[in-house]
């Protein structure tokens, strides 16, 4: 079942060694039917070297795998609650990549520096608290899909198609599992130039938003005039 | 039409891969033929492992497209007013490339504090100021040309063939557009190691100005001696 | 004699150049045979490239060299005392990996700022002394086996399976030589992030306990659900 | 004529790109024939994937050109005047490595932290001054190798194989082309992590001089121990 899908979730867990966001196993993709009300996750602690298409595994909305020989990745909960929570997420990756999890563990919204950063993602890159130890003991990746979802609750999700999680790491989405690892893509290399930017000026402002808001429209909505028409 | 320049335009464009200095799409390359008042430059948002030669599109000087199936650059309307403000510019490069883009976000000119900065580029690499909303929004890519052109008036553009614009990133020049990727990969080395050269000792100064004479004139100039007769 | 094993440990030491953990020949790995009392370790400064299965040495546990054409590695008496004082370790890696050796020169334990961190390491990395002038002159690489076997004499070695020797650099150890080279790559990518993400935030603190016991558990013990069962 | 020195030099140079030591063609290597008095090196902005064993350049110690069809190195005469001042100079490399020259420009030695840098160089690796504008304008290659030679005189020079010359870049040699290319990249490597530890601890301090002594006369002299029999 959802062959045309789990071709797709296995090419974009793939990109993630490609571009050099993973580490043995840490970090996993999924991606959504929306009509089928079912989700894709790659399975948990395989090695991408001996990854499969047929390993990803099917997921439904409360949680029960409906089809695969594995177990999901241990985040799939996480996962979960963000689909639940975000009809318009189609992907959701979570990596260790290097520099963005180093924002995460110092504990930092990563300021909008630079037209890279504007180019994709509308503002501060935000940094959502540590969940306490209730949250922790009751349910850990569930309560971090909760987490995120209400930092974003009543937010244009899609235009901040990421976030951090104190002392852990981040998670992208996009429309799509291919999408979400583009924004992943996108995260590293803007959290890499905002640490270097900091070095260079300690003193360093956010970008003036007027030269935000152009990059972010000229690429995003109904006046974006980059790339080709599709 | 234009077939050779299309060629080398496509080849310096694939440089930029190579050299490390893009991530996705963001960069392009350009080329000009002066006698005919046509330039080339890379389609917008194309990937590189898609491009091809016949994809360049071929531009005139008030910024019409002669040939192409693509859209340009979205960046085209500042290399063409660096063309018409620069005659000795035969090729432009902007990328986003991490280092140089970190101190375009920093807001500062990268001083030389060494001979290979001297070698290639004479005195400090400026970093011009943001554009104004106004600018911005009358025409954002336009003005940033102008900007650039504004700074280089009446300087000696093609011994600093390479700008910050801050929050945003670098653009470089050559005489061709194979010289033009040349001069970025060299600016990305300098703005790395200056960044660096500053952590190992907050207080330095910049090269003494008889060193950076030697080198830049044992490389250019009537009396150069490096390198082999052409 | 032990041929099963020399090609482990063979294996294991060509990981090393794979994941960028060694430069020439300054590393090494080792594997035990508990049962025979062996043990099996790189020979001293031979090029990994030329490096072969077959010439890897054999040693008993008084030190003496049961089998092998070459001497042993310079570190061969660190491995011996650490295999006395330590029955789960099955593998021991020594290198001098960048980050790793950067927070050794620093003379600083690696403080768990995360996940990452905590899902294979439990608590701060320990930073052990420089030998004495004594100690050197005595037996070198012995006493620093000792140095180590003293500081986690009574701790659970095997939930920190990394220190770090002042002005040197790491060890690592595992349940075998693969593990142990396995350690030696996280510890590389948790040295990094820790010390970029106290630039990022010179106040950083450690991760809350709960969250680190959180991911140390789900990884390890009797309750870990992470990964598929074996 | 000395055609087993001009691959071995061809070979040592090749090996720079390998390594990542240069960009372009910043860097070249020489080896020297004491016997017939003649060194050999790279010639001139050559690049390096068109470099051939024929093209390497013949000089004698009076600088002159005995064979070749390119234009020598613009640093021969630097080259020159180490190879006639320290006579068991067998090879000498100049590159612009990345870590190496940040410390070139920031104007500091670079201190003994670890045994990394004590295996292979004894002490502090060295920063010449800037030469003056006279020594400049009158010899500046000439110069900067007269200057190297004057910090060295007397020194154990085969034991800091190293320098480093202000705002501009490093120097190494060995006994042949190919111990002093091995030295680079330790350089290279030793540059790298002491700028790390400092930033990891600000207040770091050298490593004890025994430990210093150990590591440097376990691979040097007549009591080494390192490695195998030769």
């Amino acid at each position: 079942m959802l062959e045309a899908l789990k071709k797709e979730v296995y090419e974009a867990n793939m990109l993630l060694p490609k571009y050099g966001l993973v580490t043995f196993t840490w970090g996993n993709v999924s991606g959504i039917d929306r009509e089928k009300g079912l989700f894709v996750i790659k399975p948990s602690g395989v090695d991408y070297d001996k990854l499969k298409a047929e390993d990803m595994v099917v997921m439904d909305l409360d949680g029960n795998k409906v089809e695969g020989e594995y177990n999901p990745s241990s985040d799939t909960a996480t996962h979960l609650e963000l689909y639940k929570a975000f009809p318009d997420m189609g992907g959701i990756v979570h990596t260790h990549s290097e520099w963005a999890t180093s924002w995460a563990q110092a504990g930092r919204g990563i300021p909008c520096y630079g037209t890279t950063h504007a180019d994709y993602m509308y503002g501060e890159i935000p940094c959502v608290r540590n969940l306490t130890r209730e949250e922790i003991e009751e349910a850990y990746e569930k309560n971090t899909g909760l987490l995120i979802a209400e930092h974003f609750k009543g937010k244009e999700y899609m235009a901040m198609p990421a976030v951090l999680c104190k002392n852990h790491g981040p998670f992208t989405w996009g429309s799509n599992a291919d999408e979400a690892v583009h924004n992943a893509v996108v995260l590293e290399e803007v959290a890499k130039m905002a640490a270097r930017c900091e070095l260079i000026n300690p003193q360093v402002r956010p970008a003036p938003q007027d030269l935000q808001d152009k990059h972010y429209y000229r690429k995003h909505g109904a006046n974006a005039y980059y790339g080709q028409k599709k």
